[in-house]
């Protein structure tokens, strides 16, 4: 019987597994398989391992904060219990993860709630990438009744932005297809630029796809008003006690595929966006200002910093 | 006998003929052919001919300042000879064409010349599309024997940056290759950047490339030198009386071949650098400012004004 | 026997009731007078009357955070209190009533103690519009014996600088009055701008009367400090929700009365300044960076998020 | 029989006679009834007392550099004229004050022709203050058949906004009337805006009424194209040798009729605005960057530094 | 037998004991004998002594926010304990002392661990004045194996840059030293600065030597990433209330000894760093934008507010 | 007979000869003494041994533009003089070196004059290092009766500030002195910053003392005028041809003299200061834009480009 634990990890370092909610689902799943397997005889061996396992989907993947997270959440809840017996304590790895997935659940519809209100009648949204956060806040202000129109940015290497482009089209909307670099050419028609986050660090600057700072910095530059759309647990502490959010370098084959051998490519997934240049990020807890992140997490969420 | 200029004026239209050069000359030598057969009977019947051709090469492509600036030369040079022979006449079109043709040869050489002794030992320069006089700049720079390292975006939707890349890996020259919404990632290691110009106008815009008043920003942000390497014969006297240098569009398919029909796909060829992202213009009068650029042309140039 | 609330209402609609803190008052007294008369069976009803009277306030002007503070505050302590007897709990209304009013008599007289440790001797103070808040610093800073200088602007349309004019004028401080564009002229002799605040958002963004923001622009690009002057309670817990602070638009008239027919005349009455121009909100808990103000408001009035 | 210039000087001085160019020709006026009623028995003696002319007329606005242009050009006619006799070297005067106003009515024509082809179909254009030569501009395009929006501030102390407004209501175009300081908040749906100058100074800053550069700052802060319509010969050269332009400080009575006695009203009629927030300079000569204005008027005027 | 508590404060007002830990141990260790020697028959006559203690040590130098919390945390100790018996509160201070002095001790441990994970390999550090924190966190990284390059300022007028020079050396790092106003030259190879602190204020700008803010202002145009290296407990929580850190102003002869008499010699020790201009602060809770700062001490320090 | 050339060149690179001015006399006074003892036999050689020279002196220091100006000036005239007899030739240098000096002596006086205009009464003008061409500008301010305040920069390593501050308080002028890192702590209360130039580029940049970069950076951030106070003739030729004007490095002892032996010690004596921060250059010509430096030289000086 093969390794929940080794065999989900891998899944997910061999990117089979993507998307940072879906990441986090996997994990959890392997984690509530291996509780309901566990002989272990006492609830510190029973610690021992999910500790390993911890540690095991830590190591899959550089960045991964809301998996992380949950892992977390997970292994605190059961070191806090009193329940001595492992049997018990493996059901409460089962509460633990059902209750951080409907709270993940309610956190999306909350902050597709609170973003949606920000969608103004005959605005044009520019979006970056593909995030199932801000295509969820759009069709809620689509299903409000609201007209708006869509840029796209085709977001090379992978092209994300071509799924975005469906999903919009498909809730027809308005939606216009642009490559990466002819963001500022048209910025200035744009009302409301809206995008996701991969992680949040803890001075409040955003790591999110190649591409998403550039567009932050034109923005600015424009006086056009730029959120970030994001659960708060993909805040990662690690960030805080001064690990720099490691920028995932990818296969240079995504960008040119028989490219002459000399050449160095070089492939981040993600880049950093300043706090500075982030309006508000629209999460679970409301828009608040990406400055006072680490509060606001201390007190969402006291458990991610133990 | 097909008409040389109108077949010309469709090749160029076709974009069958590329590179702002390469229309310059395909231009003069339909002139020259046609100044070679005209039957005329006089100076002013030869100069509504060749008034004819040159407002249709004018149509042939939304700007192209370069081959427009030749075509007023040769005109120029018609109408200001008192020559009244016409056969005659059709002498001065071939040296007009070929002292702009030797001119240009001139220019390049020198801005190869004065743009080399900027490129410092052990410096990186990022580039961005494919320039053949910020190309040729970088020969002459890695002959003279410095060491640099050069960054080349791809350059979407036509890659172009493959094209730049190939070259200098051919000159001998460590390259690095990224997607164009990488270059902030790298601005911080960027000693220096150097684009081409499509067109320069009478504020001291350039008009290159989509994308390049992104890296230009970009570039400013980070303090990094940002110059252009140009003739000043791209200036485009248009401008100065009003006329908007019209962006070029170009066809959907360059960026996604089969995308869904409802879809809006924009692809602007161009955009404009504002004259306070650009430290010089490199061109064959020396390195100035782009701010006095109508001044500069006026002095050198003054018959582009006419 | 006319309703209390909707009589208030009404003159709160027609600007009868005019500034902040007469709103929340006149709203508090109305509630008093409701609590008072209530003929309410049981404390459900009660409760059904408050929240209807509650709704009918907030929907008396667009914004007006402080009487909705105001309002929050009562229902909230009602709501709360376990007695079920009707005659009594109009009582907690009087005491939350009472402690509400002397709570914002005891911010004021601390902002203003705060606030004047912030004036210097032979400093230059700009405000814009008329702020009891900004005066009241001020008065206390010069009865405390020190020298400055006011330079008021006007305040198009409705002139709130001749009114802020007079105060100083009593008050023996030099006053100078300028027109609302002459700002940029004079702010390089300013030494510090003071003013107050209508809402303030979940974002820490600022609303105040039309022309705040750029005066606020105008002083960042000179350097010059640039305060808030506010009760906490002017936090929106609305803001947090996703909802704009609404911008009241006032009748044309206040800016041309006999003005063409087919003219359309713009009339807000405020704009938002952004945090990232405020150096700092003077309030009761304390000189604050206006990027933590969702903290210290879940720290200080964590009842506004009920 | 009364003196024309002093008569004249003494009408400027009062501001019966308003606007650059109606003071310029009444000026102008005045010098040819001063030449063809002289006495003078000798060049010299003449020279002396166009000379004298000159400066009283300088001494009768602080700043007036049309009219101090259009006075060089007279002077300096008769100055370098071989011509000996007096009633002939009248007729130089006749002569230059005609070609003076019918190069500026050609002025004025060029500079609409080639600024209306800046206005794009749909635009939404702002103004501030009125100004002949942009209103002039935007005849134009309307009688080109374009659509466009305007937006005119009020322009306090004394509403030359509302002469604007009405100017474009008579033509027919869409007119939003708002107060000075609500700029910034319409600022993000402006397309352009157009300003015109009292003055140009060798820096190549413009002088304006009051709140033209904070009109600029906004535009700037938003990425709004930001223009200045005015004749090259608004180019004061008295700023090249040092000398400030005075800024004309105005009756406090426009300001606030029945001020408080101790009350300082400042009323500064003009600002400053950089060329760094300036794209362009639309003039007779085409669109030019103001950094070289300096050189642009020794091309074009190289009188006006005599 | 001296007074501990005049004798100390003497010594720190004529900076026989420098350095912000030094003086806040002397201070402490002065209580401590003073608690040791009291012979007050009552609480309330003990904390009589003790907050006249305080207040000496207060009014000995104009800022010393260390030494001022830590007296702070022992007079509140002693206030809030039950006991009422003088020799057992004495006690109380030898505990609240020394655990003071240790959880310094521990977060200048956690504050270099966290620290130096920030530090990449072969990268250029530029630091300013001498901080033993900023050093600390150096030596962490060294032992750590990380290779990197330091740039010293030499801090004019006392050359505290030779100290952090030849402690850089002793560690065996490679370090340059330059004259203060030679930053901006080199700002352009540097990937990161780090400075200390001598106070933290309630709006999260930080006061450091003279010359801090400029270094910060230069990093901030070339997009170098700027850290506060310091505790927490650097914060004042008299700029809460409205006091400006004072600016100490030292001896002229530290600048010119034999200066002409009538010059004016300005020497302020201090300048005011803005948080905008601060990527973050490094303290023992992290790294932490300096925005969010006084709700992080109101979390983690909250007796400083007493 | 020792070699003025020579001797004279060696006397330069020692630095014996210091300021710009007083190198330039030194060079040509040896080109005057060459002129009255050659032997050469004919104009082809004398310019053989003029041409000679002139490289030499080039070669005795990396920029001295003034000095290389005059001597361009010189070999010059006599190439173009028709003359072929070699005495006179050497007087046609007599000639060229007396006006040169002349002219050089009547822009100061020119500069001095212009930039006594923009001296306000009241005000506060800081400046940085020692320049005659400011200090000359200063005094003719003071005898025109004008009251101002200077504010001195010591100028670190050499303290050429403290000649400043000497001169300033010889004229009678109010004198402050403060150390080069605080520059922005008085930024705020200055009216204008007024530096010299050791040479201006093509591009309108000017070099100048290190630390100059530094103060024009600080006065942009606070909205204070900056000018640049400089002979026409600093000028730099070669950067127009692709030169980067080469910033010497001096002695490591000027910056600490006992340092320990590992010390990099880095001495750079000039910084670049970009033409956006510089308002104005004050020269001969006036007051001009540092955007259209070459297009001044061009039509002023055309000389040189030859």
């Amino acid at each position: 019987m093969s390794d929940p634990v080794q065999t989900t990890a891998k899944r997910i370092t061999r990117l089979e597994v993507q998307g940072a909610r879906n990441v986090a689902i996997a994990a959890i799943e392997a984690m509530e398989i291996l509780a309901a397997r566990t002989e272990a005889p006492s609830k510190k061996d029973f610690l021992r391992e999910l500790t390993k396992a911890k540690e095991t989907f830590f190591a899959s993947r550089p960045t991964e904060p809301l998996m992380r997270n949950a892992l977390r959440l997970i292994v605190s809840r059961v070191e806090k219990n009193e329940e001595k017996n492992v049997k018990k304590l493996a059901g409460i790895i089962d509460q633990a993860s059902s209750q951080f997935l409907s709270e993940l659940k309610e956190s999306s519809k909350k902050i597709a709630e609170i973003g949606a209100r920000r969608i103004r009648h005959d605005s044009v949204i520019l979006t970056h990438c593909h995030s199932s956060t801000v295509t969820g806040l759009l069709k809620r202000a689509k299903h409000e009744g609201k007209m708006f129109e869509v840029i796209c940015t085709e977001t090379r290497p992978v092209f994300q932005g071509q799924t975005t482009a469906k999903e919009m089209l498909e809730l027809g909307v308005k939606t216009n297809f642009i490559v990466d670099s002819a963001v500022r050419f048209y910025m200035n028609v744009v009302d409301l630029v809206l995008v996701g986050a991969d992680a949040i660090t803890s001075e409040g600057n955003v790591i999110n796809k190649i591409g998403t700072s550039t567009v932050a910095l034109v923005a600015h530059e424009a006086r056009t008003p730029f959120y970030v759309v994001s659960e708060l647990l993909k805040f990662d502490p690690a960030t805080m006690y001064g690990d720099y959010e490691k920028i995932e370098e990818r296969s240079p084959h995504e960008i040119w595929k028989d490219a002459p051998k000399e050449l160095v490519i070089r492939n981040p997934a993600f880049d950093v966006t300043r706090r500075d240049f982030i309006h508000g990020i629209i999460c679970e807890e409301g828009i608040v200002s990406p400055h006072s992140i680490t509060e606001v997490m201390h007190r969402k969420y006291p458990w991610v910093f133990e």
